[in-house]
């Protein structure tokens, strides 16, 4: 008998046009289009293996080894059913292909970064959900129709169905079938641009980023300017800086938007702050060093973002990183070696880090070891990939393997 | 030989709709209304001696004992120049009136609080001297016509020209003739309005108000429509909230508009934070203590604002702010004990305070020793007044008096 199982990995990405409310809550349609960066499955990413079987009972999915409710009419269960939709359609034109679309699947999924870290692990997970699935069911879909399912399990999961330079168009039809991904740039066109994720430790509880955009849609005074005015001359900016390989414009455009999105969540009743001052310092250092670039005759040399929490991430063309990481540990002292997958720093190490010339070291604090607790260096990275049988994340049983 | 010489003191305001952007920075005109509450003169105040001798060499002006440039074309002298000019008008019609505005002034001004407190003093301090030069010149100008040239000083001076609620009606004249103070209501009005200042501190510099708020309007995408769309209503809904005793709607519109003012100067390119992780926690803080009223089927109760700076203002009704005071220092233990104007905790002091039943303590952590710095409770209170001449800060000298 056929084993029916497929393996896929999916990236993680980050927002430079920040998607921030919903029109359609259950659809998950949002109020303005959005723009990231794919980042290297090399350093982040989720991998999941389906399979389907007539032996199985039911739907079940696991999460790093523990097991999750597929509640019904949930994020998971549309995603699963949309996908076994559309394996029907393949059913109904080849009356020879298994009906996979009839047996339950089992789903083992895990993320290579711990939950701890702060980022966002729904949109690689839903990604690689989707795209197993697709694999699966042997889907001659498009990575954009797949968006549209991934969609529906996490907005921003539907930028991680491409690597590179993703746009989510917002589109306009009740259905939601236009508001899907598209590939603004494939990673090779633009392969230098570089990220340092920089781990803010937190006091606090956040407000969910689900419940924090519904609350600014409904009471922000200011949100629907940026939406209407804002957003969508922004889109075509920085799709065009992407196009040129313009990080100056790039950057500016980056920081307003993260700068925006920030503000309209102070502007919602009550305010919502994801920033503290760790992440506020990290900010102040960023400008200041652009600001002794551009006063040396240079452009902007890094762009900070930040989604709804504390966690810096710093994009930048590579030959700058250096610079950056040194800049980051420097204010940011490390309690473990800075884990260095470029090797930049040969085996001495990054040390204490230090400033460039010219730079006003007032600006920030030195602030208390911990306070970023760790530093991830990665850069712009390819869309999901379809892993081997041996990469598989299910046992002979079914279940989830125990991994050594 | 006469002296002429004349003391006042004036009073701090705190907006509780935010002015931030000038469309005419020589002659202050601002790019919206805003409104504020008076504080009350005997916990806050700018108090300002003037004389007029002819036998003085030229006008000069002491801040706190210390001696202050009066720069051509500068603020200071544009209010000495303007206070002049209307002491010439006086004398235009009256021939037999002396001819002060003739006569060189020597002007001695001092604040009752710290500049270390981070209050604005300067609103203060330009009110006083105004108000002290309209007393020495015999003018018989309305608070009005004064706060048209306290305006030329700093903006929000022109304010604490009447006690009380006030709104600085941005006008529309190219020359700033209708930019001026009005009174919404006096101090009897509504005189149970209480004001707790917490005074924060702070690492950073922050960015001043005056190169700030006009960052804001070159960069800010958000702020037109501020300026345009949500403050007009906003200064006709705390009219009403103030004109009705209405604390509920009062204390939504000025937490909004603190909020909304913090968000555009987020919005600004680089973004301009003043709210620091004190700040944000004080106003977790007081929406909690909102929600639990709110929870009970009461009111809002309290309502936070915030100026240029990390230090919060809380407005309250006089009967909550025990409540208040013990769930501030709760949070923010205090180095000194509270200094208890109003005698609300009799003689055993305020102690480690508390919350109210219901209270969710996780909205915040409890913060060390010194992060507020002190707390000051104040409430509304009236327009600047007239001292007699034992108050006056002059000597026979025409020089400072050394105090005690």
């Amino acid at each position: 008998m056929s084993i029916y199982q497929a393996t896929a990995s999916a990236p993680v990405n980050i927002a430079c046009i920040k998607y921030w409310g919903k029109r359609d809550t259950k659809l998950i349609l949002p109020t303005n289009s959005s723009l990231s960066v794919t980042l290297d499955q090399d350093h982040l990413r989720s991998t999941t293996t389906s399979r389907a079987d007539p032996s199985f009972t039911k739907d079940r999915l696991w999460l790093n080894g523990k097991e999750e409710e597929i509640n019904e009419g949930g994020r998971l269960a549309t995603c699963i059913r949309e996908m076994k939709r559309l394996r029907r359609e393949v059913e109904d034109k080849e009356p020879n292909a298994p009906k996979l679309s009839t047996f339950p699947v089992h789903i083992s999924s895990r993320n290579n970064f711990p939950t701890a870290a702060g980022l966002a692990s729904s949109a690689s997970g839903f990604a690689a959900l989707v795209k197993s699935l697709a694999t699966l069911y042997q889907l001659p879909a498009h990575p954009s129709q797949l968006s549209l399912i991934a969609r529906q399990g996490s907005g921003s999961a539907c930028r991680s169905l491409f690597g590179g330079y993703v746009a989510w168009e917002m589109g306009s039809k009740p259905d939601g079938s236009d508001s899907l991904a598209v590939e603004v740039a494939p990673q090779s066109h633009w392969p230098d641009l570089h990220a340092l994720i920089c781990v803010v430790s937190d006091d606090k509880k956040g407000t969910s980023s689900t419940s924090g955009m519904q609350q600014t849609v409904e009471t922000s005074a200011l949100l629907q300017h940026r939406i209407k005015h804002v957003v969508p001359e922004r889109m075509e900016a920085i799709k065009k800086a992407i196009l040129a390989k313009d990080f100056d414009s790039f950057a500016r455009i980056t920081m307003k938007d993260s700068n925006q999105f920030h503000a309209v969540c102070l502007d919602t009743e009550p305010p919502i702050f994801y920033m503290n001052d760790v992440s506020r310092s990290i900010i102040a250092l960023i400008v200041e060093y652009n600001r002794v670039s551009v006063a040396n005759g240079g452009g902007y040399k890094a762009a900070y973002t930040y989604d709804a929490g504390p966690n810096a991430v710093i994009y930048a063309p590579k030959e700058n990183l250096k610079e950056i990481i040194s800049l980051i540990v420097k204010y940011f002292p490390q309690a473990e070696n800075f884990k260095d997958p470029f090797q930049l720093f040969g085996t001495q190490g990054v040390g204490a880090g230090g400033v460039v010339p010219g730079f006003n070291e007032a600006v920030a604090k030195t602030f208390p070891v911990g306070s970023v607790k760790s530093l991830i260096h990665t850069r712009v990275g390819d869309g999901p990939r379809v892993l081997s049988a041996e990469e598989g994340l299910l046992g002979q049983d079914g279940l989830p393997k125990v991994l050594a």
